[in-house]
């Protein structure tokens, strides 16, 4: 009957240390010692909310469910947005679980848990394997910032040559970069300012421009964009972007934001541009983002902090304040 | 040296009878004697701009410029919104030559003639041959309304099966109901209020909705639909579209209208809907669509009146007043 360390959000908006008690492993269930867990910008909006935190986890398994086959303890497992679907509906039998009516997500069950904690259960086919030349501490990040940006790319896939747009060099964006570029893209970066240009470039861009305060984009070469991904924290200068898009463009809006998607309806429908709903991702992707992610060396960068009330309290500080380069990942003492 | 008589708008918004006078035919030219003209919501627009008006023409070859070879005197041709391209650029190349940049399309180019008027010159490789078994008056209406809603559907595909929504039974929508009925659709049709209801139920409609003045929409057996043609005259409430949506669902906007895009945003986020800007059609999509409603049967439901200003008027003021039954077609005397 495991009984561990939960830091969940609280009304206040305060990260409170909590216990959460769990009674004997179901069938399916994995009990995993929670050992790194990366924090993303959905979090900040969980905070205030009182529910476990974290949804980019890796742990090592502890126990098993009498009748768990993918894994053994002492392994490896990252997990992150979904925890479960129903198996049975058109989503989960055509490999698009991320859709299934009753998947049950970050935010909206299993709200006992996160992957901010000591411990957490699963069910194991939510669970991912974590390639063996891949660090747990860059296995994290990819478990939502990784998948958000790689389903992007290779569900609606880009062809390599695309000229793929990326907005925010953030935790998702510098992802985003080096997803695209390792693709065979030619990776075009929109960022606020010059400050995170040459580590852009080192990421995988060929071109990157300073958007601030601009309210007209000019390309080199007049070279438009075949897919933008808007990684940016609120939702952009739609009128702005869309003027850059190469016919038949897809814009692919990543971000997490309130109100309405707005944006000039002609240019849409007679330059053919598209416009992409894409969240995280289905498990069968998430498992190939994995793979490339250790195959091609695609590799976060992070700044990490103990798993702790107090480590925490300074991720969060660093990510709300637009320091976080580029993804905070939170370590087990 | 052709001289032919043509109906242009002007800027009062009145048609007149001018006349046109055209050199000697070029090389790839060819002279048509238009037989037909179908009447579309653009043409509206454009009634109040000096220029030649319709882009849903049929006519009879009458001569040919020195290098034509697809087209001989006597034939059949109809044309549609574009009438020339580059032919070596990336879109051209690819089969997408509607979108190439230096298109010439309707409203841009060639303002000195259109579909209304006793004769036209185009470009033979913007011509199309009429399928033997179709008559002109009813490939006529096709050029446009037909291509653009056989576009939506084919080029981003619908699959067999699909539940395909269409707002609004017009000129395009009674189509486009014949085209996904006839692709093995289960077609679900909205309209303002139930006139139009066994009419669409003829066409091939499965389900029928009266949307005047609701606020929320609920589907039999609360099955969501697939795949979204907006023909509606103006942009409809996105929100409550938005919300019949399947996951992975793909909303078509075809009308022409001014101002923004505007829908809620989380909702296309998360259930990873698609917005698609699709607008008439590229040339072999436009023969296959030709092929397609002679094989099929799709034809268009018709009403007919004489093409002169007096004609012209009448066809446009029933358009305007929402009694067009369903595409009205100008017949040379």
């Amino acid at each position: 009957m495991p009984s561990f360390t939960v830091y969940k959000g609280s009304e206040k908006g305060q990260v409170v240390e909590t216990k959460t008690e769990k009674p004997e492993l179901k069938a399916n269930e994995v009990l995993l010692k929670v050992t790194h867990s990366g924090l993303c910008g959905t979090d900040v909006h969980y905070k205030s909310t009182d529910m476990g935190l974290g949804h980019e986890g890796v742990g090592v398994v502890e126990a098993v469910g009498p009748e768990v086959t993918l894994f053994k303890k002492g392994e490896r497992a990252g997990w992150g947005y979904n925890h479960d679907c129903c198996g049975h509906c058109k989503q989960c039998m055509s490999g698009n679980d991320v859709f299934c009516p009753e998947r049950k997500m970050y935010g909206y069950a299993d709200l006992d848990q996160g992957s901010m904690g000591s411990h957490a259960v699963w069910k194991e086919s939510f669970l991912f394997k974590i390639p063996e030349s891949m660090a747990s501490e860059h296995a994290a990040p990819l478990q939502c910032g990784g998948i958000t940006t790689y389903t992007a790319l290779q569900l609606y896939p880009v062809k390599a040559g695309d000229r793929v747009g990326i907005i925010g060099v953030g935790g998702l964006g510098h992802l985003a970069i080096q997803f695209a570029s390792k693709m065979g893209c030619e990776v075009v970066v929109f960022s606020g300012s010059d400050s995170k240009k040459e580590e852009a470039m080192k990421l995988g861009a060929k071109e990157f421009y300073a958007t601030k305060g601009l309210k007209e984009l000019k390309l080199e070469g007049d070279r438009g964009i075949d897919r933008l991904l808007v990684t940016a924290s609120v939702q952009v200068d739609w009128s702005m972007y869309q003027s850059i898009m190469n016919p038949m463009g897809v814009i692919y809006p990543l971000s997490v934001s309130e109100g309405d998607l707005q944006m000039p309806y002609m240019p849409l429908v007679v330059q053919g541009l598209r416009v992409q709903g894409s969240v995280v991702g289905s498990r069968q992707i998430h498992r190939e983002m994995l793979e490339f992610a250790a195959a091609q060396g695609v590799k976060p960068i992070i700044q990490t902090f103990p798993m702790s009330k107090q480590g925490i309290d300074q991720a969060f500080e660093a990510l709300e304040g637009g320091k976080m380069r580029y993804r905070g990942v939170l370590v087990a003492q």
